[in-house]
């Protein structure tokens, strides 16, 4: 089995939750991979310098200056504290963008009436299979953050969920492999009541997920999170988890059901 | 050969300078690592933090706040525009720290009378050659920026010339191979009048060079980039020249005699 671990939220903004989460991610005994983002330290990041950032429908419009910050957060700052840390476990971390070996290669998003700027969005292809293959062969552990490249010298800021989410599948098609993937952040997992927030979900299936939406009950980021782990089964991966990452050693995390 | 390049200076700062030096290592048939630091651009970012860049002796004292400053602009800004430009030549390029795969354990400099806060000092053993070797045996291109780790958690600020000469001599251990060391930064080379800015060495030995220095024809930022490029010939690196880098084409570059 291939594990596939995306972490968001307060696991990147808190040091030691941070540090909790790598020290169960390094115990890890199949071989893994990382997908991070990093959102939140980068809007911070943009207030101290006095750059707004513009959202439109609750999503980020990447203009070249907020491209810059992303880049220097996430493939800086985030990701040489998260190799840092593992390298002090004696994880054999590599961090990477999708722009090193040409990774991730992605399109620039075109919409006629929103100019998103430098955003990335996965093809079927976008994946480099192989140059991912020759790192974990060699027990390298990719690192990976969520910028991305069109290949004409453009870096691109692309959706974690969705990478994580493509990564697995493009493992997956070797037949001979399983893969997992797991989407963690603060939380525990799904609710599935708006009233009583400890009430979590232990295995969910699509039709019930469509039905709490629908209810207003999941919403939010918890959206996407779902809609690319449903797409993630379909497309061939074996399992999808998401809550709080104990769950790669306690199969308590909520499953997500074909 | 392996061609070793250490860009800095002004090459680093001006955009159409990095294009055009990127496009000449493009060029480059044989195996080839890029070093690279970047200094100026993260002071002037600490300025637009309101961040002050403390300095005793010309040397930068790496507080916390600067080590962050220095891993996002080192590791993410700059290695990774970098990375995209070479990607969309075609050229494989892999941004890497130290702190990656382990590449580059230092030792935190510890000095009785300044504080340098997070410096790292190179050892005999720093540079981790299987993996270095493991990247450019499958034709993966290095671009590896001056920070380093102390295998504990902490990220060192360390020189970028002294980085490429220790790279270069790690390399040159094997014997079977020859290993190339270029200083690259803006000016043609190593001048040998004061009053003549236009006179440069086309070749020079460690006295001329003492001589110089003695002189004080020979200064600053020249003094390191010289003392390591002697340093690197006696300790078996093949050619070392300092100088704009055309003359990894061109021979013209300044080149140190042994």
């Amino acid at each position: 089995m291939i594990q596939v671990l995306k972490i968001g939220g307060k696991i990147i903004e808190d040091e030691n939750l941070l540090k909790k989460t790598l020290n169960i991610f390094h115990q890890i005994k199949e071989t893994k991979i990382l997908v991070h983002g990093g959102g939140n330290i980068a809007t911070k990041f943009s207030k101290k310098l006095g750059i707004q950032t513009k959202m439109i429908n609750g999503r980020r419009i990447t203009d070249s200056n907020i491209l810059d910050i992303i880049t220097m957060v996430y493939a800086g700052l985030i990701n040489k504290k998260i190799v840092s840390i593992l390298q002090s476990l004696n994880c054999n971390a590599l961090g990477l963008s999708g722009i090193d070996v040409n990774l991730i290669k992605t399109k620039k998003r075109i919409d006629k009436n929103i100019n998103y700027g430098y955003v990335g969005d996965l093809t079927n292809n976008s994946i480099n299979i192989s140059m991912l293959e020759l790192f974990i062969n060699n027990n390298i552990i990719p690192i990976i953050c969520s910028l991305t490249h069109n290949g004409n010298g453009s870096i691109l800021n692309t959706n974690a969920d969705t990478i994580a989410s493509y990564i697995a599948i493009a493992l997956s098609k070797k037949k001979t492999r399983k893969v997992q993937l797991h989407y963690a952040f603060e939380k525990k997992g799904v609710i599935n009541n708006l009233y009583n927030n400890n009430l979590y979900l232990n295995k969910i299936n699509e039709k019930t997920f469509l039905d709490l939406k629908k209810k207003k009950i999941i919403k939010n980021g918890m959206i996407p999170k779902l809609d690319n782990g449903f797409f993630s089964l379909k497309m061939g991966v074996n399992k999808v988890t998401i809550g709080y990452p104990i769950g790669i050693i306690d199969p308590n995390m909520c499953t997500l059901l074909f």
